[in-house]
């Protein structure tokens, strides 16, 4: 068993709030980042993938389709996008850096099975002083 | 001479466009950077200062007066904001990196100087890949 | 389960030396970490957390008041200082790093459990080339 | 437990392809990186090694001695060299990141346990975009 | 007057030697660098480039065309490539970072001035500890 | 003319203060940068050199001539070392950056000279977030 990791970057806004609070409850409990007129950041994302490598190709899964899937299903998606308004996989979701994480887990997850790997980590980093990582279920 | 930099951090929303020009228009242009409900950034600002070692202190100027003028006249203003809509210094203008960083010079230059020093350069990084450096007028 | 992390600096001297051996000793065992007159570093400091997310508000843990802990029960007592001599948390303890990522993991232990989440990792850089990860026992 | 990690860098030259295949075939399966006459990486090597903390000596070992190991079997070895032609761990193999990690990993095993610590994990990255990690089998 | 930097990278065989000199000679003038198999690394590339802010538009020059010319002019030669071998503009000069940096100056030089802007810098760092500054004659 | 760069590091304690003033003068005016038992950095050290590029070579300085001078004359005297009672060149002098990034000027600039350049700039960094810059006088 080997891990082999993607990094990508993408750029958005966002906003952490609750619809179902008034701005002055969103600013109590998240503080600066439930400014309602949205603020944002260059996210760098982390894409873990394990299996065993293939001895006739040296490798898990060609980097290029896991570089390709991520582009297509998350990038492409959320990159110069408002996260709250614009990213369908995120739609009635709290846009903590916790909630982008699993979504991007879940837009992945079934894709990198079809290349023959398993999804291991999903790392993201909202600022150079906090990430989160998920591992799934 | 001596030249001495701090470094600090932002995270704003921005949209760069002019309100004279359809969507359309600012697309074609600007490409995705015009997106109408925001994208946004982590921002990394270097601001130099330049001035003689006073003797009897080891110094050009005090590192942490020169930190709470960024932070007061720029890092408050900005940080976790919508630098279109909110940003005081930037009202009116377009939200370029390239204006970005001249107006943080013209909110910085007056402050520095009344610490016996000469502001010397704002370095405005954008994403690790694009960078601005303005040397004032 | 999610894990969220956060980063924070400090800067301290230090010396790794058993007070029951010569200096000569030391420096036969320690090397030039176990200068008399003191060296230091930029110590970078990651905490982990884990937990799951609370669905009422998108994360494990506030990651502010993560901060909050970490600033009162280690940097405060940590940042700026000589590691052997003014550090409680350290006293009678060699201050190799992986002494003083164990001793900060027992420092924050319980206030993080506080919170509702748990400690995960705490991981101590020293330099670019070194760093230690400590999980509890 | 405690993990303890050394970061080395080596800069070597490589291609990944098989002798069994026509330039032709080894381009059409693995791109622009089984380029016939090499292309090459700055690649940084994490090596981390585990153990129970030395009671006396306050580390699990010393990482002079780890550092040194690094040296003499692997950077010494494929430092400034090429990957496919000069480095006698590599022979008959493709040269993948994942190859090279689990080559590393081979050959530090045994010299570390010698030290009495453990290795738990080669981390090879080949660019800042794309890693491997291996834990052995 | 205002610079705009865009960083690109790309990773490369090479060596440096002379093609007048034995295999000896150079190795012992240019060492380990001159490997006649080859080494390689992840080169990072800075263009900087200069101009008045152009009030219409907010900027000195487009960064995407900026980009595009730095990709079809340097990137697209140089990438996963043989310096030595296979890179035009590096045809029979010693491939020096410091030559590297001087022929990417002259490949982009008139592409940029089309921009209406002016080339006023290329860094181009080999490892983590080397780089070269060039600023045209 | 070019401009070349070699990093270095090195780790050391220091102070901040006037040995005629009191400890709590000194805290008044340094803050915790006077801490009378030390603290301590990792301090990254930028040589640039400038020159010609001889055209028989490639390029203006043997880089690994540089990276020696450096060392002998800088690194040695400064890494695991208090920079206050134990640097020769520091010897009477408050332990500022500045200061520490003029005196080194004072250490390379006429072994430089002896290989044929002409030292440029000293950039020395304190933290992540401060540095100083010293083209001599």
């Amino acid at each position: 068993m080997i891990y082999i990791t993607r990094r990508e970057i993408f750029n958005a806004a966002h906003r952490v709030y609750r619809e179902d609070w008034s701005d002055e409850k969103n600013l109590e409990v998240f503080g600066k980042c439930s400014n309602p007129v949205w603020h944002g950041h260059n996210y760098t994302l982390y894409v873990t993938v394990k299996g065993e490598v293939l001895p006739d190709l040296g490798y898990v899964a060609d980097l290029k389709s896991v570089s390709t899937i991520i582009r297509e299903k998350v990038i492409e998606k959320i990159d110069h996008k408002n996260i709250n308004l614009e990213v369908d996989f995120m739609k009635g979701k709290i846009a903590s850096t916790e909630n982008i994480a699993i979504s991007i887990w879940e837009e992945l997850e079934q894709h990198v099975r079809k290349l023959g790997a398993e999804l291991h980590c999903v790392k993201l980093e909202e600022t150079e002083n906090n990430f989160v990582e998920y591992y799934g279920r």
